[in-house]
């Protein structure tokens, strides 16, 4: 028995109806790993890059949190709920940087979209900033680490 | 000698002049992948998934082209270039949703973080639609796959 | 004694205050129709219109899901209210698409010009869809048809 | 033989290519007609409606402006095209307000959408400002009058 | 003992996490004061400015307001709050037009940046509305003047 | 003979038709200046201030930067123009940030709004960023300090 297919008769899109949820503090945690390779993690000076464009990791930061808050102008069938915390930060290992951005709301529903488009927004933008000098980057994870808060705590085995 | 320190004294962030550049062309192809897992993957029919939001990669493909157009609004030093095209592309493959986006425009820089964008929000949207099944879900990777019509042509090895 | 001015000693454009409003459950339900014509409508394929740009009503559905969350944007003094729900459905009757916008927010104001605003996009959105094969397309209605949840209830007569 | 079924193998959305177009001078005119009824519309005085909000047609050409140049935001597959002039006329005829929405723009594709959303938007926002008085108000009807500089000329026969 | 530098150890720009924080009532006015000079004031009728592109002020107005329900989207670390209500006013003294803008919200944190914001737009908007006449025009100050609610009332002394 | 009253016989607000001008090469500079007070800058380290948001002056050249770049949406009679470049350079002065925005772009109309609103939308970032220490801040000048490319050069005297 398909579980995907709890649609309506006509297989419509549509916004999943949230009106009688209770509210909760919800808490949701977002990961974006970015490859940069060694010529441009090169360049890394006490845990930031310098670009042409400036600082890449604030940069990133400042963006990701701008992209958490318009999560629900993004993603079609998102609800507004509005955030009451985003942190973002970025670490590195190896030639990779690590985008962790942990979001918090009080609401009937999110949080984990917002976390998720932060962490890809941040991620987008430290591609943006390094590109001169190298194209050969690559996003090599976006996902969902853990939430609480919800219908059910998750955990990303 | 460090290739991306080409910064201003103060190390400031800031947007890359383009005034002088000539008008060309330009053609970018980005592309996600989205690993979906078995469990989502059995739901798949017709090359397409239906969720209890409704269909998957047709919402996908709207949003992720729809959020190419907000490209430069996400990204802080992105210049605004304008769309002349933009077409997104899902297929599948085992467990995965290989989505490519291909944007153009005739300007004086663009289109590759538009295709970067495009990609990366379909994917988001992907894991959105789904995410009501599994939160096993992880995009494994985004990247630029090629352009032309820029400074230099570039194709990912 | 004129009802409609209650205005300010200088007649100047104002939001209302709603601050010391009760939050309320409230819903609210708006139609848009638009007259395709007969061309068009004998393109109907199990309920769906597919134009070169693709299927019409899952688009349009789409786009004015995410038009109603654009509401407070979009018009001056919308209050911003979040959105709990929001469903368009769209049948065809004759040469006639009918789209029915249902929004929801627990609230101390809206939610009728959302959903006034996601009927209205929607039906925008038919029409650039459709409007390769024939530019006499008419939205010929647009109106609240009930709302309930706010200071009084309202069917339209 | 359909006319409407170009479309892809999948029949999936797509935005229109528009990057081998000419650029043309394009001009647009859209028109939305707003029935108010006879007790709203006692309150027009030297053609201005006042409302416990401010003046209702000025608020409303202000947002049919704002709005149109919102439309390439709302409508998934518009072409973002700039916007050289957008001019909004409000007249009254009995009970009834008619809005004129005229748009121009020297690009490859455009303007009619953004005439459309126009007209649109400033008819949704005469809804908003006068319904404290009566929630009886029906747009009766929003379509292209005309356009010049695309493809081909068009008139609303 | 430094007050500002309460920053993690890494010095990375971050939202201030409000999750935990009780809702109230908050109001806050914000003030920008516009110098338009001699020759454009000279235009002044009514306490209006009738510009080619209209009235001044209402559209000062209405930009503003619009403009404060966007503070969330400019302002990086802004919380998204909502608003209850957005009073801008505009009188003018001698050569200057004096912005006030009052914002309310019941809400974890805000809102004296929506009012700093919708002040700052209108203040903008004029500017533009006059420029065609002179562009020495200087918005001198743009201030908060007070708020409640918060975690401590302020008064600019 | 009134210079500012070119408006049409109702005196509407409307955008000014810039389809027939010329595409030139336009400049612009603005500048905002904001008071801190000596408590504020007396934490000053090397031409930046750090609060406990993160890095005042980089955090505003980012936010005024993607400010500008939205100024056609918050200004009701802006034309949408595109943007090639976009400096914020920010210094101090005794207690004082000064901040300054150079745009460009070869366009029919443009660029000087757009470099009033991101040295404006800079200026509130660094007011945001810095009112956990005190709200004695005061925005005390904006202007346009230069601009060529248009009909005529301007230079604020």
């Amino acid at each position: 028995m398909s579980k995907l297919t709890h649609v309506d008769h006509k297989g419509n899109p549509a916004m999943v109806d949230v009106s009688v949820k209770q509210i909760t503090q919800r808490v949701a945690v977002a990961q974006s790993i970015v490859e940069l390779g060694a010529e441009i993690m090169a360049e890394l000076k006490n845990g930031e890059l310098y670009s042409k464009k400036g600082p890449v990791f604030h940069t990133a930061i400042i963006a990701g949190t701008m992209g958490a808050k318009k999560t629900a102008e993004l993603i079609p069938f998102c609800h507004p709920v509005g955030m009451e915390d985003c942190k973002i930060e970025i670490t590195t290992e190896n030639t990779k940087a690590i985008i962790t951005c942990t979001a918090k709301v009080e609401a009937k529903t999110g949080i984990e979209m917002e976390a998720i488009t932060g962490a890809s927004i941040a991620a987008i933008t430290v591609y943006d900033m390094c590109k001169a000098m190298s194209h050969h980057i690559e996003i090599i994870s976006t996902r969902l680490l853990e939430k609480t808060g919800g219908k059910k705590d998750f955990k990303f085995a």
